[in-house]
């Protein structure tokens, strides 16, 4: 990415951004998410230089994305083991996956996405929990959730309208998650 | 991003991210799915030199994401139009969003995302078009797809297995598409 930091930011994606950091380490991650774990299989299945990939992936094992366990101690040999979180960053790259078989492979998608146990071709498709219904452009907006500083309320405030659905940001209707949103959230 | 390519690459992920380009061409998508269409909209809610956001609204454009519209012609204007492909991009943005919110927020989400219409929190959820089922980690695997070079098809039998519950790429049941999915990839 870019000098500037996202990190700082209010916002969950400039924070994901800054997370992740860069192409490599989203090929990392792919790849991880794909089985990978050793050193070696990262290198041999990524052309990236070894220098490169060793500071990738000590920086996402810093950020939380994998734990290192020993597996050999004669000599000691370690393997990246995906966190929860980094098992979560899933549907990120399957949705980049989506995308890019859809406008990015005019003679064909090179790899196509299918489920371990069937073998069936995967169509991934992000739909709200709370109502089962595919998200579409035009119906998300954004409100200030419980961790919005007050600078950030009042620039959701002044800013202008999102959509042509929503006249402002500060109309819409307070939140009122479905039930299984509430627990997910961790509510009391 | 990095230095090196990945466009070259066969992989619908790497295609992606070489596509989108970097952090701020991801806070511009943002916002272009959050209503903002002109120069000046981008200006006011990112905190991105003018210079910075041209190249980026420009550089976009020539990828396709954006169509430019003349909305005055004294003086003439003109505003950045997402294309379908734009549009499209919305799933991955979620998909980041809500992962930052679950993982990178530790005092609560500064954004909430909503609906547009109801107002409702939204919770968003990858799942399998074809089956309805979340897809989640240890279930995705890749084959090679119809755009696959001889190359990258040898490559993936040449692979390690991925995950536990699929023993090599190349014992996997050939792709059975679902009938929504065969439409959906313009098969005839």
């Amino acid at each position: 990415m870019q000098r500037k930091s996202f990190a700082g930011m209010e916002c969950n994606i400039a924070r994901s951004v800054e997370e992740v950091g860069d192409g490599w380490s989203l090929m990392i991650l792919r790849n991880a998410l794909l089985g990978a774990k050793r050193f070696q299989d990262f290198a041999a299945q990524l052309d990236v230089p070894p220098t490169t990939l060793a500071r990738r992936l000590q920086s996402l094992t810093a950020r939380g994305f994998f734990e290192r366990r020993v597996y050999a101690t004669h000599p000691a040999r370690e393997e990246y083991e995906l966190t929860a979180k980094g098992l979560d960053f899933l549907p990120v790259l399957l949705s980049l996956a989506a995308w890019g078989g859809r406008w990015l492979s005019p003679d064909g998608v090179p790899l196509e996405l299918v489920h371990t146990e069937t073998g069936a071709v995967i169509q991934p498709s992000l739909i709200d929990a709370c109502t089962g219904k595919e998200l579409v452009a035009g119906q998300v907006s954004v409100q200030a959730g419980p961790g919005a500083s007050p600078a950030l309320r009042r620039a959701l405030k002044r800013q202008r309208p999102v959509f042509g659905a929503c006249s402002t940001f500060s109309t819409l209707v307070p939140c009122a998650p479905c039930e299984p949103c509430e627990t997910e959230r961790g509510a009391p």
